[in-house]
């Protein structure tokens, strides 16, 4: 990918990485029961933060975050201290001019590093950040939010970004530079579509569990009036709460709102078969983490039983790598992709990802909620319907209403659509005072409360 | 499981844990071409490890690594660091009584480091290090090294150490202790033939990418001169070169002698099917790790397209979870099961594997090499033989003449054979003078290294 503003005093890829900090930042959200679910009781909503700096003199930094729960956060503080002597140095253009060559060896080109994974947990979500945060400063240095400086490369470009190891026996790069040719001349119509209207989204808001259920029929209301069509509730902790509350939303979003269960990882496969028939009176559209995330034969096997039902599966927030959504995809395993921004190593894998989920023909709805995770993941849904899929049906966004008063450029919804994000960078920046009060254990807010 | 030693004036049980000390050793390997392959051209072979002690006062302690690579082992440690709280205080009979519920709720049962995994990557490697330590300080209690502690357990006493969420669909506790009790009476044959004749190993020694013809030649005849019948080559890097020195290895060890080969993880489905073909002359028993780890129908494709050549597919060394390997299994992706001590979360899910592989009729032949992982895996396959297949068919052990002096109690091989271990414990106790000059960066060994 050749610079593209040389006629500029100073190019995009001028410069070399000379900085890296990390931040342990720790939302105390157990406190309240918002985002408790089957496999996750007391989440405090964390981040290892990643800020990576240059010597162009410019002032921009790259900001990115990995998404994690509390304890062991500084786990993956310590992966990415574990990257930084392979980014330190690097020259912007290295970056830049090959980015998927470059992210391939920085995520998986040390062989020491690539050991402890390869290419999943706690150095997958190290290499998240740090991606990510490459990705911030681009599009950063460019003047455009991601979803925008993806959508305007070429599909050669795009092609690239990929690093398309063990893929070819599903997709090759030939053919995902043909499927995305085909929808360049159209792709101004549909930026001009999403920049007017914005891109459909769904709420998990209203049904945490340990929610009464009185609670539940107020936030179905609240969100209805604020023109959410499309609910999610959380089950697999008590089967009989879990059809009372699914019949409870139905009946509050009507035969026409679109309901979706989410299960966290909590059944073998025949229990999970048996659980939601047992839901499917109140027509949910998927359901979501039936079992284990590394279970793609089950999670197919599960497809199979439910599809006579109208009953989709989803997955996704625990898929670590293109080869394992590779297979979900290949095997029809899941009927919706939703993958997340944080789990896999960055954007460079997001967009794998979404070619692969072209490929197959299946709708992408990626995971969000979490601290950060809905502003990044707009950019991706917003990415893919004006270059990749083109589509927006069965397609939505996850909102959850979480700590976005800490973001410098929070997400904006408005009659349940996500707004086209127009500010420079990934959204993921965020407020010095945030980092500094939430900061973990140092900060003001943990300081205090580890006093008490 | 109850204490079985109560008329003893302390019993198994006693006590509580009271310190989890944790080393990152590293052995600089690199400086040789021993050990490199066409994924891992340097490594340095290393682990993170951990010393239990309790308040017993009799002096044991629970030894207990993972093998690592090199770089990367102080985010391992830092792993171990975060699992520390769960661990201190527990009395030691909440583990002994209860193997299997403890180490789940050891290793998934804390939500926000589970949300780091689930069960894979770094969080896993970590969790294998203290599950091991908390077996070798049993065993070492008890007196016995642990394939005889495994091996005297009732076959309800062995389905009660497994995790057996997610495997219903594959294998039912029931099941497997009904197909426990058939073997029971034929135990102690089994057990006497292995303390005569010890288990069959296969060498690795001989073919590491980088070795000249003449030293593989010469590694050969020394080989089959200690007893070998089974030897394993790395392949992948160069086709050429693959089917010059598969041939040399072929005419070294004659028509009878078993030839393995090994890439590594270095193709894509097509192209593995394509080079493994071009040396199915050479009659490999197996392709060892043809591609991406994660990719379990991806191994299936090449194991369907290489049965008619006669040559199997092997995999294991970083299969994360007995979850892959139930779809491993079951989708007969791989016709050898190399599972792996340090990769899984111990002990415990080893005995998953071992008894997951038994269902489907998948013979076991560990991964070793590296650092303790011979001490380590013997025990496995001891185990097995004796009370879960019973079968020595198609089977072995790797054997890496690698870094043995290290330990207490090393590993010893007779005429092709691992030895039957008669220490107590797991075998894994390094020298404390070995821990000392080799730990990372203060050990005495690397002072001097990262002084030049």
């Amino acid at each position: 990918m050749k610079p593209r503003s040389e006629s500029k005093s100073q190019s995009e890829s001028d410069g070399a990485i000379t900085s890296l900090r990390v931040v342990d930042v720790r939302f105390p959200t157990s406190r309240q029961l918002d985002g408790s679910d089957a496999m996750n009781p007391d989440p405090d909503y964390s981040a290892a933060y990643v800020i990576v700096g240059t010597d162009r003199g410019d002032g921009l930094e790259g900001h990115g975050l990995t998404f994690t729960i509390g304890r062991g956060t500084e786990v993956v503080v310590a992966g990415i201290n574990a990257i930084r002597p392979l980014l330190l140095g690097q020259p912007l253009a290295a970056f830049i001019e090959a980015p998927g060559a470059f992210v391939a060896q920085l995520t998986t080109g040390d062989s020491q590093l690539r050991w402890l994974g390869p290419e999943k947990g706690v150095m997958q979500l190290a290499n998240a950040a740090v991606v990510n945060a490459l990705w911030d400063l681009w599009a950063k240095i460019a003047g455009k939010p991601l979803w925008k400086l993806l959508a305007d490369m070429s599909p050669a470009q795009i092609v690239e970004l990929v690093d398309w190891r063990y893929l070819s026996d599903a997709l090759t790069p030939d053919e995902a530079r043909r499927s995305l040719d085909r929808l360049v001349p159209t792709r101004a119509a549909r930026e001009a579509e999403l920049r007017e209207v914005g891109y459909p989204a769904y709420t998990t808001s209203v049904g945490w569990l340990g929610y009464p259920d009185d609670k539940i029929r107020r936030l179905c209301r609240e969100a209805l009036d604020a023109g959410f069509t499309r609910f999610k509730i959380k089950v697999g902790a008590n089967r009989d709460d879990d059809v009372r509350r699914a019949a409870l939303v139905r009946q509050e979003i009507g035969p026409d709102g679109v309901l979706m269960i989410d299960a966290n990882q909590r059944w073998d496969v025949g229990p999970a078969i048996e659980w939601v028939t047992a839901l499917a009176p109140s027509k949910p559209l998927w359901i979501e983490e039936p079992t284990s995330p590394d279970d793609i034969l089950g999670h197919a096997a599960i497809a199979r039983a439910l599809e006579p039902l109208g009953i989709g599966v989803a997955t996704g927030e625990m898929v670590s790598n293109r080869v394992v959504w590779k297979q979900l995809l290949a095997a029809r395993a899941v009927s919706f992709c939703q993958l997340d921004f944080c789990r896999m190593a960055g954007v460079n894998e997001m967009v794998a990802t979404l070619l692969l989920a072209a490929r197959f023909g299946v709708p992408v709805c990626p995971h969000a909620g979490g601290v950060g995770l809905c502003e990044y993941v707009q950019h991706a849904s917003m990415f893919d319907y004006v270059a990749v899929s083109a589509g927006l049906e069965r397609r939505s966004i996850e909102y959850v209403d979480h700590l976005h008063e800490h973001f410098v450029d929070p997400c904006v919804i408005r009659s349940g659509c996500y707004q086209v994000p127009t500010a420079a960078g990934t959204g993921i920046t965020m407020k010095r005072s945030s980092l500094e009060a939430y900061s973990h254990p140092g900060g003001s807010i943990w300081k205090e409360i580890l006093a008490t």
